[in-house]
């Protein structure tokens, strides 16, 4: 696995997957800076008339279901539909599913017409999608979380996807493996957009990395590795200066680097 | 007053409260940081679809008329209206109001099915609403506003609802009380958001303290000394380390250095 | 030339002109700040039923693809009809119109309803617009661009307009005039928005000078130079940390160290 990550990450740097993010207008700026500095191009692509066009083109789609637009919503389904006739797989962010149910709405009808490749939430909205009672309080999960390997489990076997919670500990699975990833730093939960942030590197990893499962891995221990060393050289109360950090640490940050600080249990 | 401000500061801290934003989207980032910095939670929840039924879960709604699209202009009107109905305060940013007819529409539309509980706007928006001749140029006051405690006043009474006008004095009023809050930094205008930003901390305050003339002026107050400090960490020429700064300080501030350095006359 | 970097830069400090932008949603935060940095007044105002009356105010008008909703392109395009009536330069960004044919589009219909005074894109961009064939992959441009001056001027002359082309050399001209600009560091391709920022700079030194071509050159050092002191202070590898120091590279920025330190050729 730590080997994979290293390679995962090289590829990544090396081909420059153009990732095409529909996403939401909170943190659109910090996703588009963290692929770049990942290695991948992002190309915000959204509208109806222009997303089907450039399906051809990209090598993964990125769905952020943040302040999802009448516009985005629509364009969303068109370019996650052609992206899976076209074999490339989609990340879907369903921010808010717990809380808000417009945003299941438009999940039933992505499940519909596409093929998700990874499902990337927090614990709470992790849990709310596979029908176990996962607490929200807006956009923030305040869920324990105790059952969630079993939930994210659940949920990849449901829909034959691989499924990344996000949380103190990050839970990846694709219902035969299971991984935890004890990385990452308490200034992530001081910003806005690191969940975002996150799901994007998984979406350049899947890019370049079949093995959804490893590539999902792969970014979640890169991004995590990379929020404790913005995190040392930021200091603990200072999210402004952290963020700016976050950005040159994924810029810097080798395989070798995440292979040799990452935290990652099989279980 | 200066007790006050360590204590509403301290109950956001402690209740996190949920702050929905429908605001502009040239800085909805900043607004995002800047509460949770604040000890606040943010959802940016702004789809017509979605307002109502999350009125219920938020503490308070900010409502900021920046680039406010034909789609968040509906959600924004049925947002203040659930959130009137369920007495949960609604705060208002009218900016541009003075410039531009289509914001004012907007504001009558807002007035005649919500109760507004806070109006901050500059010094040239305040007194267009309160049918002074308010001198703005595009998004900026250019006024002098030696009226505008008077004004401010005039506004207040006559909607009942406090109102707070920013320049190089704040004034706070609830028509009845008045205070003028002497902190803050130049630098403030030398980025883009810093009105944004208080307009957020009125909104996280008004969501703890049901005294919305102290809220407010809490609010100004932590957001002013805050603004000197990021002043003299980053020093006078540089917004962009200002603007870092300023997420810094606000994290880690505490309503004993707020009422240690803040400068509120009552008048 | 390099005397009139000076002077333009000074007159954008001294009249503070209200710059309109109607721009991507990804970098629109960038682009507020760096005009307020250079000195000028930023205007995001981009709701159809507010840019005709809006138009009257302004001294220039910014418009960029990037991220174009169907709402902005119907305000872009009577935003710059009604610049164009009353005499006032229309800035055009045409973000990845080689390769999404929407942009070509919403291009032909600006160029029929108004007068373009600048058009500012990447090489692939430019190539794409002047009928060469610029390679593109996704917003970037991975041309080598030898012929790109060469297809600078074509375009110019077929539009009677200003076109400026980014790169590592940056081409500006006015089909009878062509000069080279050296300025820059490869931190810009690093980070989302150097392009945007650019053109909004050039939007703000043409709301000031009416010989666009020097008024484009002008903004391209401006950028260029700050750029490169922006990298110097923040090291090679930390693009989170050049974003920062750029915004207070172009604040502290005077005319005499870009007419300094610019590296520009008559060509």
């Amino acid at each position: 696995m730590v080997d994979k990550i290293a390679e995962v990450m090289k590829r990544v740097r090396e081909s420059t997957p153009l990732v095409q993010c529909i996403t939401n207008y909170v943190t659109v700026n910090d996703v588009a800076n963290i692929l770049i500095c990942f290695g991948a191009s992002p190309a915000m692509v959204e509208v109806r008339g222009e997303v089907e066009e450039f399906a051809a083109a990209i090598s993964a789609l990125y769905i952020n279901l943040g302040t999802l637009t009448g516009e985005q919503k629509e364009a969303a389904i068109a370019a996650a539909r052609r992206a899976t006739e076209l074999g490339k797989p989609v990340v879907l962010d369903p921010v808010a599913c717990g809380a808000i149910s417009r945003k299941m709405d438009v999940i039933d009808r992505l499940l519909e017409c596409s093929r998700i490749a990874v499902i990337k939430g927090n614990t709470g909205e992790i849990k709310s999608l596979a029908g176990y009672s996962g607490k929200m309080r807006g956009m923030d999960s305040v869920d324990e979380g105790e059952d969630l390997p079993e939930a994210c489990r659940t949920l990849a076997e449901r829909l034959n996807t691989v499924v990344v919670a996000t949380g103190k500990t990050d839970v990846v699975t694709d219902g035969r493996r299971t991984c935890l990833v004890d990385n990452g730093t308490p200034l992530f939960g001081a910003i806005t957009g690191s969940g975002c942030m996150a799901g994007a590197l998984v979406a350049a990893a899947a890019a370049v990395e079949s093995d959804l499962f490893a590539a999902s891995t792969a970014a979640m221990a890169a991004m995590g590795v990379a929020g404790e060393m913005a995190a040392e050289l930021a200091g603990p109360t200072t999210p402004g200066t952290f963020r700016v950090r976050l950005f040159d640490a994924v810029y810097a940050l080798t395989g070798e680097e995440v292979a040799k600080r990452c935290r990652i249990r099989l279980v």
